[in-house]
């Protein structure tokens, strides 16, 4: 393994670390249960979960590094050549028990094939389970920071890719809010490579200050039962979305993937109801309208 | 449209219909309600709800007809000219409340092409959240029973395909202990048309009694709170199932179906569980054990 690698490799284990420990602090009550794993061709992951805490109902923050040969089957899916590959990343799935706190999503990644082809990937969206205009701008706005400090064009891209990857098409429903999604993110020359290193590096430091943030605006505010109900509800959509759509699922379900690292991402306490209908002018409503590609988060409404 | 589909239509809504008032009487205190829908190209159908009752949580009985011009990419997926078609069926999911009584499922469907093409197609299979093996047995012998009364490799054969396709992959588990499952029955003379169409009449009308025999075997067991909970966590599989392999879901999906009447299939509350794991030797532990394809359920053990 060269030594780019085995550098990415390190820093999204200290990601992990650092952002684990954010978390822990945060939640006050529990901690992270580790399960180290190992791929059956080459490395292997540390997947951490956290359960049942003050604020995080169901929790994980995986890191994996996973080398072998590539088969023919995914490298036609894919459109690379085969030979030996390297995938490794940092996937976070937050589910926090207040409904007024959303669920979050991130995921940075790096993969490499011997001949030097490579490609970064990853994003960070949010899921409310009530829409605040104010918690959704500020989450944005950390994103565009975080994008203009590499290109004054990413985040109009990235937030776009997010809306149209983010989409659960048989509800004609975005998940969430989005956020921003990238994919093989590539460089010609050395220093593009390390430009995009910067730039998903800054993606994953991004994470934990945002969501910290997001928590502590709502983790003591008081909700009802109607509130847990409609968060088990839309919770039902993230099931659909990670399910019917989710490519990472899809792909780690195809290729006998550790599958509770998978699923992990499953939200903890589901409810599914006949023709849900929520109450006209409701914030349920208000949220239900704003699960739509194209809303230009950053203004003032 | 012909004679012979009209007659296939109308037997479907009446087995609607007879299998609503069992189950209603069955349940003594909730009763299906009902909506009518329409397909943009022609047809429609019935979907009937029961909630929140004595016996049954949540279930669906649905009943449709929907005819109109194959899309090419149907037609091409599916392997059939292009033309006018017709697809009739009734769909039965049955998610009760007693963990100790299975969740149950049927299908009975007919299609048509304009071109006299046409197939019967179906099943009924069982997911018991804890296997008996007495109402194992009684369940499979109902089945074999009405297929002998056909063919006598029958049972055999589609007691094998519904091991196959009621399988979660990623789990290396089946979804229950399986049942009945046939696709693609069709007949070169009107005679064997009729035959198949006796026979899946006769699927149809095992669907009740089998099915009252079982929660009258259990709806007065008491329960316990593990057991609810295991209860949810089965219901999990049972989504996995539905939204990852299940070919009927998928169609609907991808074909922009009525999204509430292809989603009644799913529970009404679920639980992931990160790694969830079983005590040894217990009740959970020999449900584990026993889904798996292959077995025979007939045999006393």
């Amino acid at each position: 393994m060269n030594e780019f690698s085995k550098e990415v490799i390190e820093w999204f284990k200290g990601l992990q670390d650092e952002i684990c420990l954010g978390l822990e602090k945060e939640d006050g009550a529990a901690s992270f249960h580790e399960d180290l794993w190992e791929h059956r061709e080459g490395g292997g992951g540390r997947t951490r979960i956290i359960q049942n805490g003050n604020v995080i109902e169901k929790g994980g923050v995986n890191f994996s590094a996973v080398s072998g040969i590539m088969p023919d089957k995914i490298a036609n899916a894919i459109n690379v050549t085969k030979g030996k590959f390297l995938a490794t990343g940092v996937s976070i799935v937050i589910h926090p028990s207040n409904p007024l706190v959303p669920i979050i999503h991130m995921n940075v990644r790096f993969f490499e094939l011997e001949d030097g082809t490579h490609w970064f990937g990853g994003g960070i969206d949010l899921t409310p389970i009530y829409v605040f205009e104010e918690d959704a701008r500020f989450f944005h706005q950390q994103l565009k920071s975080t994008c203009d400090l590499s290109n004054k064009d990413y985040y109009a891209k990235f937030k776009k890719w997010a809306d149209d990857y983010f989409f659960i098409k048989h509800r004609n429903e975005t998940r969430g809010i989005g956020g921003i999604f990238f994919d093989r993110l590539t460089g010609k020359t050395s220093e593009e490579k390390l430009e995009n290193w910067k730039f998903v590096q800054n993606v994953g430091k991004t994470f934990l200050p945002s969501y910290l943030e997001l928590v502590q605006r709502r983790r003591n505010e008081q909700y009802t039962e109607q509130e847990l109900l409609w968060q088990k509800v839309r919770r039902g959509r993230y099931v659909e979305f990670n399910l019917v759509y989710d490519k990472g699922t899809k792909f780690g379900l195809d290729t006998a993937g550790r599958i509770e690292s998978i699923l992990m991402s499953l939200p903890p306490k589901v409810e599914w109801h006949y023709d849900f209908k929520v109450e006209e002018g409701s914030a349920e409503h208000f949220t239900q309208l704003n699960l739509k590609k194209g809303i230009n988060w950053l203004v003032n409404k």
